[in-house]
């Protein structure tokens, strides 16, 4: 038996809205669990009824049954347990249960308490718009492939994206830091080419330099392309972690929109019965990261994504946050022309449009695609 | 149709072994697949017959059934598109292809041009021994919990488990830097209790505290943990991300052995059908991110890992990666004394054995729980 202690709370608690699979006896068993392994993971027979058995503790605020035969708990844990990290509160949301089958994170529910402690997304969809001039329509990306192309072939690709009307411009994420395409090399001529484009056509064109590297490089990386003249930077948080991307939102030196890539973090999705939902990762959790937009792979395409899900990102995109700002979801992977009027039906103007081999294939002149795309979203 | 292109790489490759679900035609098609959306992403039929395509596309290199359905495809890259950083190796080995279901790597197989990039474990096995002045026998390690005790508190119990010769004492991965238990207090605190102890056991206990937490702090913490007098540092990679433990690794300033902590990571594992295998998320990509030990759920406690997983975790803790030096399993997870003798048999002598709660409730006096698990390793 521990000693006494004398743990003095606000009583401020936030809460996580898990799905779990099994019998109601199994569901309900899983949520007691959680509401231990995510906290004291400790025997609780061995903590005397005192402070931390009340504060610490996760508690069930509510448990029941979904339709299809899954249960939903919602559990509330003290604010103060997440030391207002970003790292200890996705540990206290998912950490140790991540290993268990069955659990599933739907949605977070959080106090302003906790919230004031994340800056969020530095730009949002406004910053997004204002830096693009874009002020209603959808903006429309693009990505320099393929890997194995030279700094000066993905450049001149490029200009023609920006030529085309292309709004926003990013690396592929396969392109790191490799010989055939270094990075400095890559941001210096690609923010050349883009420059020079948008001096032609009076577009507001922004390159996003893929900045997913090694974790004593990132800011540097950032830095570098923030004052080479890039507009925005792209990181796949599966790789670089999500707090590295808040980090990143953080700084002031660099001061950019952050795009968010999927890359490495789909096993959180694959499964509807463990990891977490489409709009608690893409959007809720995104958005805590400082993300100004979200990358993931449309319905119909190359990937296995619903329409339902991919709703539930948009929603995830701009559901109440405290202060934190809406930002923009980017569905993309294997999206061609003809689908941008069914999408523009689903996703309306608050979108990001992300074509990368569509645009190629659309027809043999790339500037000419690029303008057709335009021209498709303008006509909305 | 691009334009001609003159990549010109070394033709080393490193190769990733995949298993696919589905029928056969399923799965040849994800084989072929996976050649593409791991590399270029791109319309393979824009891609003139040229170097890209003899060079940087994704080649299979066998095909085969396995028993039970599934199939299994060697597939291999060329070592130059991992930019020999480990954030773009994962990259390529399971970025966009993690969104996919039916696909799990299980084993990486990297040619010395490739782990030449990688300094791996600092210390390893043989360097916890000598730190430890334990040459042969499995080490004991305990977790300070419950998450809720004050860093005094806490300091109190390690001085208990380091007089009653635990070797490591690592903080629970739920102690972050909150307001009841201060990081930098907590270290202090349990350095000095622990060298107390030392002094007048002669043991060689070390402290391991958790510096999981902020991207922008994490060196900062391991400088302090290093400095304070803390033995070896705590990271859970699902938080921090991969290449953050590598970092860590690589800094002479810190200079550490790195536990690394499966949470938040567990999503990676909970299905044989996405993600890593045992052997390759905890043995091989453990290595490579310059972990020296490597907890998990050992089977039979709170968890559900398999025996079989849990030794193929031991497998890929030790099988030949280039120079990288061979790294500690650490099962806990809900173990107790009663199943130390069942684990010697499975684990041998190389071996962290990892008891939290199973430490107090052997019997009221902790000190002497401690010396009976001391006892129980030390008769093998």
């Amino acid at each position: 038996m521990l000693p006494p202690t004398s743990v003095d709370l606000s009583g401020d608690r936030f809460s996580v809205i898990y799905r779990l699979t099994g019998s109601e006896a199994e569901a309900r068993g899983k949520a007691d669990d959680i509401c231990i392994e995510q906290t004291i993971e400790f025997p609780a027979d061995l903590v005397p009824d005192d402070d931390i058995r009340r504060q610490i503790f996760g508690r069930i605020e509510s448990f029941r049954p979904l339709d299809g035969g899954a249960f939903e708990a919602v559990i509330s844990y003290a604010v103060e347990i997440s030391g207002f990290e970003l790292s200890q509160l996705l540990n206290v949301v998912f950490g140790n249960i991540s290993l268990k089958p069955g659990i599933r994170v739907e949605r977070l529910a959080l106090p302003d308490s906790l919230l004031q402690a994340f800056k969020g997304p530095r730009f949002g969809r406004d910053g997004w718009r204002e830096l693009l001039n874009a002020p209603r329509r959808p903006l429309l990306c693009s990505a320099l492939k393929p890997m194995g192309l030279s700094a000066a072939a993905l450049a001149e690709m490029a200009y023609k994206f920006a030529l085309g009307g292309v709004d926003l411009i990013k690396d592929d994420h396969g392109l790191a830091n490799q010989s055939f395409s270094p990075f400095k090399e890559r941001v210096e001529r690609c923010v050349e080419a883009i420059d020079r484009a948008n001096r032609e056509s009076g577009h507001h064109c922004a390159y996003i330099p893929n900045i997913t590297g090694p974790a004593n490089e990132l800011t540097e990386r950032a830095i570098f392309a923030k004052e080479t003249g890039a507009g925005a930077i792209m990181a796949a948080p599966g790789l670089i972690g999500l707090d590295s991307v808040r980090m990143l939102a953080d700084d002031d030196r660099i001061n950019l929109p952050i795009m968010s890539h999927p890359a490495f973090q789909g096993s959180y999705i694959t499964s509807p019965d463990n990891g977490f939902s489409h709009f608690a990762l893409y959007g809720q959790v995104s958005r805590l990261a400082g993300a100004d937009a979200t990358v993931y792979p449309n319905w119909g395409g190359r990937f296995s994504f619903s329409k339902e899900e991919c709703a539930s990102i948009v929603a995830g995109t701009a559901a109440p946050l405290g202060q934190l700002q809406p930002i923009f979801p980017a569905p993309g992977g294997g999206m061609t022309m003809k689908r941008v009027p069914e999408m523009l039906d689903v996703y309306g103007r608050d979108v990001i449009f992300l074509m990368g081999g569509g645009l190629h294939k659309h027809g043999p002149d790339l500037i000419e695609n690029c303008r057709h795309f335009r021209q498709l979203v303008e006509k909305m």
